[in-house]
């Protein structure tokens, strides 16, 4: 019988997937589940972008361009512009999703064995996209009791090597909620510059940051143009997850050319939601406006009622929707588990994502959780009651 | 300034790509082209598919589930049915296009260094899913005298090494148009078995087969549940080549677990392409058989008129919309290059794809072109005749 190989073993698994039938026996078991453990925003898509795709009027769905269409990508460098990114079209390779933006990314600047430097926790997918192109993540450790702050820029020179490609962000930073502050960007800029590696930011969460903050994209950095990366995707913006469309966007006209091979080497990204994405550059700002009002005041309730909890400790998020709860327990992934399998109150449980899979250290973030505040407020104020309930009774 | 990889280098180019700005130029010179290089067919997606996704009624477009949802899976195990093809809906994972669906499985099977052999020519792209994944295409030489008839295999075991992992076929091919008989995937059963190697079998052209001829697949095979693996599409299907729908199907639980991983890194696959994937399940024999009839009428003016060319060479096709056509010229590179730059006849030309690109071997096929007949009778046959007069005025 022909084997699976190395690399297909060593391929992770999502690490939530192995709660999803606890979850499911749950449910059939008569309970409601309230679940904090996704990044599926329930709010509604921009009417202007579905209203695009029900109007459509295809007659022989084709291949779109490799790279996305002219029209396209040219409406995204004004969009790019509101937000203080100065690029011109061929600056941008449209993707099946900022999955495969990094995927091309990673397949463009690195060989079997290199290296790239994320701070952890991280979005657990970075792990499974450098296993498929045979190269290793080294983890730099942001703590909670930092907020997740940028690590010191020593302990990154103590991490470069030969091997060394890039420098890989999230800002603002799933599953940390923490946002990058313009003298953290600047650090990295003097340091990519200092080792000639490339900094790629995934800046999907781009419009979800608070309390008057701004974002500081490594794309408006002056002297950056050839290391710098921008990794971006419609699914959060407008609430279009399905859709699967992203992009990536550099000044570097090598890497560039070198993400086309990869992308005319699967085609085409799906039309339809290349149709919805277009359309969706026509939401009018209220959209935005309403949408970032929810979500704070869901943060805020959230981090009000966690801190409630004994012994629980919590970064406060100021972008993205998620935060890093420290749970009073060793094991959050048996407590999570737990949870689905033997708790209820009034026939109410709650599925929360353990941490343990947002790092690469083996051993780190044990007792910590990913909460995705993606639900309505009171759906939120009962899921933590929930929680706390749990940690009463739970013996882990 | 950081460098691209030497896999973003070796990560091979559009074969057609280099020649979309002659054509380009042709058209602005007022010329019409005559498109025989592109896989695009003419015929018109299902109305059924269509209207699926005109009628939908998503307020949040949200991610599908990984590996498709249970219901889209049970549907194909129906259809494959009707193929003779008896599969489960758990031996499924629904994939973003056939290419990805061979990118998971290469990186499923392979460990960097690994090889793959390959009938050649082949489908072009299969070059950089390879490099992607940094695994090495080992071709084995197919001819045009034979009509590209499986390679003795003797041939294929010269070729085997402890790095072979699978042997990759499409069936009916593409660019050759021909189709494995009954015999030669049994020979091919007996030859992955005696060594233990996956047998992959690009299926995408199921529908494609004429003249009373039989599909075999590699699903279809007694003994062989944990070596084969079968690259499925919407596109060509139904025309909807724009969906970015295909599949991976086997029996071999360890396999589908390892590609269920790969399909969890990046989430999700296009919700609105699966939503007319599902319904295109329901398209009525009548498209199909009509669609035949089409192809078999375009493929047989188009050989007929070839034939008429002096001392050109093809071979007849069995299946699919390819043929490839051996040229009385030294380069077809050139050649093609030179229809778009400097021929034309009553302001008409054409554009084909040179056949070296579908090709592993350095040199081989440089005065062969690939035709697709995906164009309608009347087109083809003025297509041919500009060949023909090019053919007379071309002095390469």
């Amino acid at each position: 019988m022909p084997k699976i190989s190395q690399k297909g073993q060593a391929m992770p698994a999502s690490p939530i997937r192995k709660l999803v039938p606890f979850a499911e026996a749950a449910k059939k078991r008569g309970n409601k589940v309230f679940h904090l453990n996704i990044g599926q925003p329930d709010i509604k898509t921009p009417q202007v972008a579905l209203d695009a795709v029900k109007n459509n009027d295809i007659q022989v769905l084709s291949y779109a361009r490799s790279e996305g269409s002219e029209e396209y990508r040219e409406k995204l460098t004004n969009y790019y512009k509101k937000h203080h990114i100065h690029v011109n079209s061929e600056d941008i390779i449209i993707t099946t999703g900022g999955s495969e933006a990094l995927l091309f990314t990673l397949g463009s600047i690195t060989d079997v064995g290199d290296e790239i430097i994320i701070p952890e926790p991280f979005y657990a997918n970075y792990n499974g996209f450098s296993t498929a192109n045979n190269i290793k993540v080294v983890p730099i450790i942001s703590t909670i009791d930092d907020g997740f702050a940028l690590p010191a820029i020593e302990e990154f020179e103590k991490l470069i090597t030969p091997k060394t490609k890039a420098i890989l962000i999230c800002n603002p930073g799933n599953p940390t909620g923490y946002l990058y502050s313009k003298e953290e960007i600047d650090k990295l800029k003097a340091l990519v510059l200092k080792h000639d590696l490339f900094l790629i930011a995934d800046e999907v969460y781009r419009e979800f940051v608070y309390d008057g903050n701004e974002h500081n994209s490594v794309m408006s950095l002056d002297g950056l143009d050839q290391h710098a990366i921008m990794i971006d995707s419609v699914s959060k913006r407008y609430s279009m997850c399905g859709a699967r469309i992203g992009c990536v966007v550099s000044k570097n006209k090598d890497l560039i050319q070198t993400i086309l091979k990869f992308a005319q080497a699967r085609l085409s990204s799906p039309t339809y939601a290349l149709l919805a994405s277009e359309a969706a550059l026509e939401t009018p700002q209220i959209y935005f406006d309403e949408v970032i009002v929810e979500y704070v005041d869901r943060r805020n309730v959230l981090i009000e009622e966690l801190k409630k909890i004994p012994d629980l400790k919590v970064s406060s998020p100021k972008g993205a929707f998620y935060c890093i709860a420290e749970l009073p327990v060793k094991d959050a992934d048996d407590f999570a588990q737990w949870m689905l399998e033997s708790f209820h109150d009034n026939n109410e449980t709650v599925m929360v994502a353990p941490a343990s899979g947002f790092y690469s250290t083996p051993g780190s973030g044990k007792n910590q959780i990913r909460i995705a505040y993606v639900l309505n407020k009171e759906s939120l104020i009962r899921s933590v009651e929930l929680l706390k309930l749990a940690l009463e009774q739970y013996k882990g």
